[in-house]
């Protein structure tokens, strides 16, 4: 194992550490429980907070701060925070108006956040609400979940639900709107390579020198298939036609997006979507601009409109060499929230 | 080799591709020669114009447009760009005030942005000047150089220097500017991995399972020496005091940056510094935290006051593992300069 650490057990520490005092302006750590804060809360509005295992930065810490999270919550690599975690640091961002958790649909994940959500309900005045993500179309249940994973979307629904809480959206309807985001979204990854966790010392799973896995998630578990290594063009190919493919089942089965958002009231346009070029971790940035050019190329002959774009590494998943492709319809509102200024150490526009 | 392309002559093509359109509102691409141009030009600026061969992004494409770069010039992957490239970029944006080219020391970019200077001097009204990045303190020469070469302090000349051609700086301050801020920077980088070009197909250089590269340069270049894989601190230690011993030879010698500081007529905090952390691609962004941490205490035991700091992908090797450090003395000036707004598609705040 080839890392730039002093040992395993000290990597989130020192990691924190270090994050902490290079967004000092932004952040404040908090070392027992661990999470990271924003430094200025806003008062009155309904805080937002995230968390998960480590390993996938900058998500969460690093979308800590305005028009994003109050509040993040890091585990171990891989591994969930804990409920006092997520208790201390909703007692800490509260501002009488609710706690909105966002949450990755992963079984750690989601029984860890549940019980916070129960437990700092009582604490903070203003109730809390749990929205789970799960967008990624690779496999309707994985080692990982029950259900669809959590994958790079998330990241989609904590910009704007942080956005309509900055405008002083209330809990119950920033919830919603949570969900209608995330039902609005879909993800897929593919993975070149795997990670290695630095605790475990190995890669996570072995790929031979001409497979792919497909469908990959970010924590290196297995997706639809391994195949061997294709082009570009080719993946792009099987991601975009598996993520427009289920927003067709979605839309012909009275359900998804569209639906969403005429309930919304909102005249969109109907093929108005965010395309999220996502890396891994080990993936360079040209190769990302290229899996760009071929997703948005393929997604526009569906009769699809790009209107929004974000590539880089958001979403990782250590130094594993992949990529994922999140696509998220926009409306007039949701379009509007995201191009809302935002200031975090990962994200940042407008401010 | 397993990367994320169609075939090796097409990626910069289709990479490009992706970038302009995925940063339609901030650049538009030349095609034919290549080039990127921001979109929108100010009125009577000197024009900044960067570039060299590819596989560091962002840099220089992703550092176009307000408060940075006019113009980028991109080449094949470690390819030096042509001086048609940078003669028609600097057509495209020169502005009357002349085209300032700031490039990194490697003898085919020096050779090919020299030649570019000469002829394009006698199109664009304003004239043109150069400066010459050579923050790298590892070697003195290398294979790629005569001399120190280029690497990530580069892209603080380009924030800095396009901050102040933003308030209207004249071509022959910006000039001497640029030269004062790159002398006030050092920078060194380590390998725990190699980085392989597309067209070539196969790593540019091995190291076995328990071997770094101390001082390795942005192409995978020979940098030190080649040693066994250290702790971060150790890594961080060896880097900063590097990097600090240069600082004091240099003002021993009666050069450097405090002189250069003193000259400007400013007051600055004599231990004042940016620190930059920059992965080469294939690093997890947990480890570029570990990493600054373990080299901001280090700077300041040692009376540094680290108050800029920068930690990411920046200044890129494809996907090699490992990163490099660099530290700018700041005075008023150029902290005032480096916080200005900035818009690209690779750093952005304030606007």
């Amino acid at each position: 194992m080839k890392k730039l650490i002093n040992s395993p057990a000290d990597v989130l520490t020192e990691s924190l550490a270090g994050f902490a005092a290079a967004h000092a302006d932004l952040v404040e750590l908090s070392t027992d429980p661990v999470f990271v804060r924003r430094r200025t809360l806003s008062p009155g509005k309904v805080a937002i907070i995230s968390g998960g295992g480590s390993g996938h930065e900058p998500l969460h810490a690093g979308f800590v701060g305005q028009g994003m999270l109050d509040a993040a919550c890091p585990g171990q690599v891989f591994t969930s925070p804990t409920p006092d975690q997520m208790i201390a640091a909703a007692q800490a961002v509260d501002q009488g108006a609710g706690v909105l958790f966002v949450v990755k649909n992963y079984e750690g994940d989601k029984m860890n956040f549940e019980m916070a959500a129960e437990m700092a309900a009582d604490i903070v005045a203003g109730g809390t609400a749990t929205v789970m993500t799960d967008d990624d179309v690779a496999v309707e249940k994985s080692t990982w979940s029950i259900g669809r994973r959590g994958v790079a979307g998330t990241m989609v629904v904590e910009k704007i639900v942080g956005a309509a809480a900055e405008e002083g959206l209330g809990l119950e309807d920033l919830a919603a709107l949570g969900r209608r985001v995330n039902a609005a979204t879909r993800s897929m990854g593919i993975a070149l390579t795997s990670c290695t966790v630095p605790a475990a010392g190995t890669p996570t799973f072995t790929l031979a020198e001409d497979e792919m896995e497909m469908g990959v998630g970010i924590h290196g578990e297995p997706g639809r298939r391994r195949v061997k290594v294709m082009t570009a063009d080719a993946i792009a190919e099987e991601m975009v036609a598996a993520i427009t493919g289920d927003f067709a089942t979605a839309a012909g089965a009275g359900g998804g997006a569209v639906e969403a958002q005429a309930d919304a009231g909102t005249t969109p346009d109907e093929g108005a979507v965010l395309l999220l070029v996502n890396g891994f971790g080990g993936t360079p940035l040209m190769e990302l601009y290229l899996m760009y050019h071929a997703a948005r190329t393929r997604l526009e002959a569906r009769g699809y409109h790009v209107t929004r774009s974000l590539v880089g590494n958001f979403v990782t998943s250590l130094e594993m060499a992949g990529c994922s492709l999140t696509v998220t319809r926009l409306d007039a509102e949701t379009t509007r929230l995201w191009d809302a200024p935002v200031r975090t150490a990962g994200l940042r526009w407008g401010v």
